[in-house]
């Protein structure tokens, strides 16, 4: 919990969190709760094929006792696996072939588009971060996951938005150089109920144990010597 | 036109073009398909109370010849006069209460949410680049049409999609360093039919005259020693 303790607390400040119904944004929203903020989620229904993503977004949300916002962001063109049922989604990939450039998956320009619309709700209420989950070691090589892109947009908030330009108003990416199972251990550490975390991206009833992401998932949990309640609940 | 010539051409490549009904960005059409560039038009509905703005968009862009796309983004929080109806807009302010602060028609981070939209599509049909007609001069003091802030914004795009890491993608401003008037002769210049753009905040029949974006748009066809041909139209 180091690392927690040496950051400044939010002391009761709001902040924006980017929940997607993931591991990863879960524990970031645990993380922010831990450090003192007052909440406010931010959900996207975008047309994501894993509609299941928004109930979770919804479970996790209500568990921690928070307020969620869900933004419909049905955009008229596609370009990803992961909104375009006509596109297949790749499955069975090795570690090193998911760790190779940029998957079907990618959405194009998400985070920038989430983190632009948090900006928007960050200035109505009042809030002085918006967090997000972004990382990029064990990801799939979105590039709206680098370092770079989010340090990026960070200046583009703190130069483009009233609050920014008041010095109120910054992003903040915990998790960015934390790798999956490293994620999961401070999620354990946090309390972070991982049953009701969902990281499939076929969005069937039970993860499909086949997608990247869920292979990402099972060696994250595999390496953080943990069980995943997600896979004990699903299939017993 | 010697600052269009100078400029490298868009060599018939896609190149997204936002487009709110107004002048300005009426203007930045025009000059990039003066450029060269295919011209893919963006409009947002975001509930703002001028909804003559997209009649405008449509009418601008059915003009042109250019497809144009509308996207809703109606977001659950207003913080803004211009989506707000119970919030007064301004009027009859002088040149120089304009000029001050950060007005109450600021619709908070929406050249950021637009530009990350836009994003989005550039990377589904493969454009080269964004424009944007913002600029700051006789502007109304938005944070987010500041060149800082859009320099940033160019540097995310460059780092956080799949075409700017390729160097495919930027973010173009060419009216960023122009006044009204200036903006104005070089619509004039790339025959830009004024008479179609909107740029009245509160969307009745015909332009109030008393806004600020009218007080705006008066000054500069003065200056420009021109006629506005909508003002004309509508009231003539």
């Amino acid at each position: 919990m180091k690392d927690i303790k040496r950051k400044e607390r939010g002391e009761g400040k709001k902040a924006i969190i980017l929940l997607s119904g993931g591991l990863d944004s879960a524990v970031t929203l645990y993380y922010a709760m831990r450090e003192g903020y007052q909440c406010y989620c931010l959900a996207f229904d975008y047309g994501q094929r894993h509609a299941v993503e928004m109930a979770f977004a919804r479970k996790i949300a209500s568990k921690a006792g928070v307020p969620l916002k869900i933004v419909s962001l049905r955009l008229p063109w596609k370009g990803s696996s992961l909104v375009d049922d006509r596109m297949p989604l790749p499955v069975d990939r090795t570690l090193r072939a998911i760790s190779k450039g940029i998957p079907s998956t990618y959405v194009p320009a998400r985070n920038k588009m989430f983190i632009s619309i948090a900006a928007s709700y960050a200035e109505a209420i009042g809030a002085y971060a918006i967090f997000i989950g972004a990382h990029f070691q064990d990801s799939s090589g979105y590039p709206d996951c680098r370092i770079e892109f989010l340090k990026a947009k960070d200046k583009a908030i703190r130069l483009g938005t009233k609050r920014g330009l008041e010095n109120k108003l910054r992003l903040e990416f915990p998790l960015i150089r934390k790798n999956k199972s490293q994620i999961i251990r401070l999620g354990a550490k946090l309390g972070v109920p991982f049953g009701y975390t969902w990281s499939c991206y076929s969005g069937g009833r039970y993860p499909c144990g086949r997608c990247d992401s869920c292979i990402l998932r099972a060696k994250g949990f595999d390496e953080a010597g943990l069980k995943d309640p997600l896979y004990a609940k699903t299939r017993g």
